[in-house]
């Protein structure tokens, strides 16, 4: 079984209402992945008996650090229109909110459509990109096949600063896995810490609150497979502790598949 | 008394519950303007006793359109940390969910600050742009001083359809009010729906969910004051009737004050 099925095998003990566990595969510096928390959140909700549609948006605070063992997972559909549902998610682990995020599902239908994102130029293919490696890293990066191709952070945390913190890698999940909305979720939190790119050293730095927006359906997803996705991801500002940064995640086919948003916390040493 | 203040002028009934109202002044075609609820959810938060620190980033679902009227008002800190405090804001009427929100509101310090993002070339001056006027407009964007020199929607809904959805704007409230949280939410939905500016014409549509984020504390924002900031605001992606947009929102000393996404419902007609 796949490390990320592993981590969204939930146990319900009734509906929307789930024990959910940390996994060693997604651990972070401190706590589990928070694309992993991301992914078991929405979960709950693809495993609810009334969830309508598909996930259309999704937003996770990251609370507090999760201790490594079982916690609660709550999921529950808060107002049910005719083709679009709101849900609220919420993790407690001894007694306490550790995590909460929302969520829009919907039964969509074909519309006008186009992009109006810009790919970087000169894109190299994915077979051609090294794979980001380090002798000390987090586990849950392990979990990730990373081949950034501009951008990409000090191996030895002691780089040159740079002028901009954008970065574009061909990325899937290690070991390959076929793309779906849990997996997606997940990978739209798998940029490094824009911090850590424009500065290329190593600070005190986490998500607070993570925003995802899907434009793909489950068919879409289906298409791309186990194939690499491109991403690119900027900040726009860094000030009294907190920063900014998007991403987008495109299919080899140029389909702009999820945009990414998170507000990040961070310590000067 | 300015009709931002009226619109949040709260009746509480205890800690974080509250009977709030629609306003005429902000009234969209239909129900009222989402950046109306999105200052309303934020003060919910922002009048509670145990509120600590300033709005660092803020999340709303719009669940239902919000008829005229009264309805009930609900915010809670659902975790308080040391120096980051995360809420749960609802909006009830007729005993129905109306509007979520989500909240994280941090005690600032002083840090290492950059900005990665740029500003458009050739701004010009304020004064020198004539004021957004239709001869039909929603009754909200007469709360605003709209300054549009780039990416204006058609006035006649029968322009000629654009190669992206980049605007560029002076704006402010109308009357003048000083900049605070209360009114830098509310702005952060002010900028029209990106397909309106792509297609040039008017078609049914709607934000279903708005996240925003604050760089600036309220000192910041008191310099401000009553002079125009800067918006500008893009779209990404239009597929299978929903789009993304993104904005920014800078002081006119050029400081981004907060950057702001949304995802919005179309219909093709």
């Amino acid at each position: 079984m796949h490390p990320l099925d592993e981590l969204i095998r939930l146990q319900q003990q009734a509906p929307g209402r789930y024990i959910a566990g940390t996994h060693p595969g997604y651990a972070n510096a401190v706590g589990p992945f928070g694309g992993a928390t991301t992914s078991q959140l929405l979960t709950a909700a693809l495993q609810h008996p009334e969830r309508l549609g598909e996930p259309v948006a999704q937003t996770v605070h990251f609370a507090a650090p999760i201790v490594d063992g079982e916690f609660e997972l709550m999921a529950q559909p808060v107002r049910t229109n005719r083709s679009t549902q709101h849900w609220l998610m919420q993790a407690h682990q001894r007694g306490q909110l550790v995590a909460m995020g929302t969520a829009v599902f919907a039964l969509r239908r074909e519309s006008w459509s186009a992009i109006d994102a810009a790919l970087p130029d000169n894109i190299p293919p994915a077979a051609s990109v090294a794979s980001f490696d380090a002798p000390q890293r987090p586990e849950f990066t392990r979990r990730y096949d990373l081949r950034y191709f501009q951008g990409a952070v000090s191996v030895t945390g002691e780089g040159q600063e740079r002028d901009d913190a954008e970065s574009a890698l061909w990325v899937r999940d290690e070991p390959a896995r076929p793309l779906d909305f849990t997996s997606l979720a997940a990978l739209c939190d798998v940029f490094f810490p824009r911090l850590m790119v424009r500065r290329q050293r190593r600070q005190p730095m986490g998500t607070i609150t993570l925003t995802s927006y899907f434009h793909a359906d489950s068919a879409m997803l289906a298409e791309v497979g186990t194939q690499h996705l491109l991403g690119v991801a900027r900040a726009r500002a860094y000030r009294a502790g907190y920063f900014d940064q998007s991403a987008e995640i495109w299919s080899p086919a140029k389909e702009l598949l999820a945009t990414t948003h998170q507000m990040v916390y961070f310590k000067d040493i």
